[in-house]
């Protein structure tokens, strides 16, 4: 079947799903559009940065540090030495080479340009062929309700470490915010096929995506199916703190909870392959498949589960 | 003898003179104060670059490069390669370490820091104990004229290797720029000792600290004598364009051309004892000093002999 495939991501686990999709999809690259969270994008010592839009570029340009699970392969840590050397603020590392990536976008966008041609120069010189979209050009910042206060994303997430329990979520500006053109044109194609939630963490990476005007919408009534992949794998998360979220929010750590969050949404819902297919719920189809993506392979074995997913869901 | 001493000093070369000073009077290390070109400065892929500063700052913390003369020792460049990698311009190197100096002043002053207060801050993290002045906290950009029109400075010195032949600079900003208060205050010190012109780049390193409005008749007005050292020895310049500057320019290249260019303003002037005496000029004393910075010890014995001549020529 073809068509135009269209993924929600957030960071590392979705950027996986990305990249498995890009090879599934190598044969017509012109049929993937990967639309991204930038809730958590900051600005840090004056830099613009957006951590998942980087991994969803690290993934798909095969530039992904395998066992640190973020950032770039081969990094190194000199300039973050220096930084401390001098008494910089030392809590979010940034490594040589990724440096170049927030320092070259920090630059083109104070020159004017928007964070989306920024991202598809970036893209283009890394010689990725999907379309990589940020959710938005407007700045829409996730902030994060705990026992403190309303913490900023990277302030809860990096420097807290994500121990203060989560109570709320805002994203800050996403009212106003206008969707990316081109990730909303996406999501309106007739020749749709899927659109893809990927296996993300539902409150801090999918969500603000929806929070966007017009997006949630779009997929309510969308001309193809909209299948989510669970992050939840045997009760608990594989990267990121969705399940210690899930908890504190009073939630089951399930893939039928993360179904359920989704719900009027989805079409199609893929669980792990060794977690039970949870009991019926109204509109939505189960599907067990191995979602654990420990290699490329894996990745693209996914990727090929969840379009098959989709595709039956067509009929 | 004892007393507060001026050096005014560009990049590299007035950088070690600096260095040997400051060991000179490590027993008083108040008694220094060291005014530094900023016409160098510029901004590059949105980041505050000082070069003049940094050479300063790296050789007092005894971090520069030994070999190649400039930057960090132990210097990586992972940054720059994936830069490139991006499409990046790639035009002036930026250390991984060095970086860091760039990402934190860039920072501070993007906060509202002065120059001085940021260039205070990172020597204090640097273990520096001499006063590090910008010769002004507004911006003074060098400018050279060449056959091709004007350039900025860092084009011509980075950018085109100092080709283009120059005719003529310009210190934009320089009318309305006010002077650094600590080294206006300094060179105007009752307890002068000395002030030292360091073996810099006359044209491009020194003239635009005196273009500085109040540094020049600060000198002429200064308690104590105002010593140089020549940046030429044996008939050329040991590091930069001096040497070819001066051809250009239809001068000798010769320590006396550049002692003709201070004319009015120093009352020594010091050769290396491998030049001859210059015939007399008007109120200006020849000394003859060991001007070759190789080593740490030459740097000392420079200082200590231009703090002789200075103390010699105060009786």
């Amino acid at each position: 079947m073809s068509g135009h495939v269209v993924a929600l991501c957030g960071g590392v686990g979705g950027a996986k799903l990305a990249h498995g999709l890009s090879l599934a999809l190598a044969a017509e690259p012109d049929s993937l559009s990967i639309i991204v969270n930038t809730g958590d994008d900051f600005r840090h010592l004056g830099l613009s940065i957006a951590p998942d839009l980087d991994s969803v570029m690290y993934a798909l340009a095969g530039l992904s540090d395998p066992v640190r699970g973020w950032g770039r392969r081969d990094e190194s840590w000199r300039f973050m030495e220096a930084l401390r050397g001098l008494g910089g603020e030392s809590w979010f590392q940034l490594g040589d080479g990724d440096l170049a990536v927030h320092v070259e976008r920090s630059w083109r966008l104070a020159q004017g340009a928007t964070l989306s041609e920024v991202t598809a120069h970036l893209c283009r010189a890394l010689g990725i062929t999907a379309r990589v979209l940020p959710m938005s050009d407007d700045p829409v910042r996730t902030r994060v309700l705990t026992p403190e206060g309303w913490l900023d994303f990277q302030d809860y997430f990096v420097r807290r470490q994500c121990q203060p329990a989560v109570r709320e979520f805002m994203f800050s500006g996403a009212e106003t915010a206008r969707p990316q053109p081109q990730a909303l044109a996406a999501l309106q194609r007739r020749d749709l096929r899927a659109i893809v939630i990927c296996p993300s963490n539902p409150f801090v990476s999918v969500e603000p995506i929806l929070a966007v005007p017009g997006i949630r919408l779009a997929l309510q009534q969308a001309a193809a199916p909209v299948v989510a992949v669970t992050p939840i794998i045997g009760g608990t998360a594989i990267k990121g703190p969705a399940a210690k979220m899930m908890t504190e929010l009073g939630l089951d750590v399930s893939p039928a909870a993360v179904a359920r969050r989704y719900a009027g949404l989805v079409d199609g819902f893929v669980v792990d392959q060794t977690d039970p297919v949870p009991d019926a719920q109204p509109g939505v189809t189960f599907v067990q498949a191995a979602t654990l993506m420990s290699s490329v392979e894996d990745r693209l074995g996914l990727a090929r589960a969840v379009l098959r997913a989709a595709d039956a869901l067509f009929a």
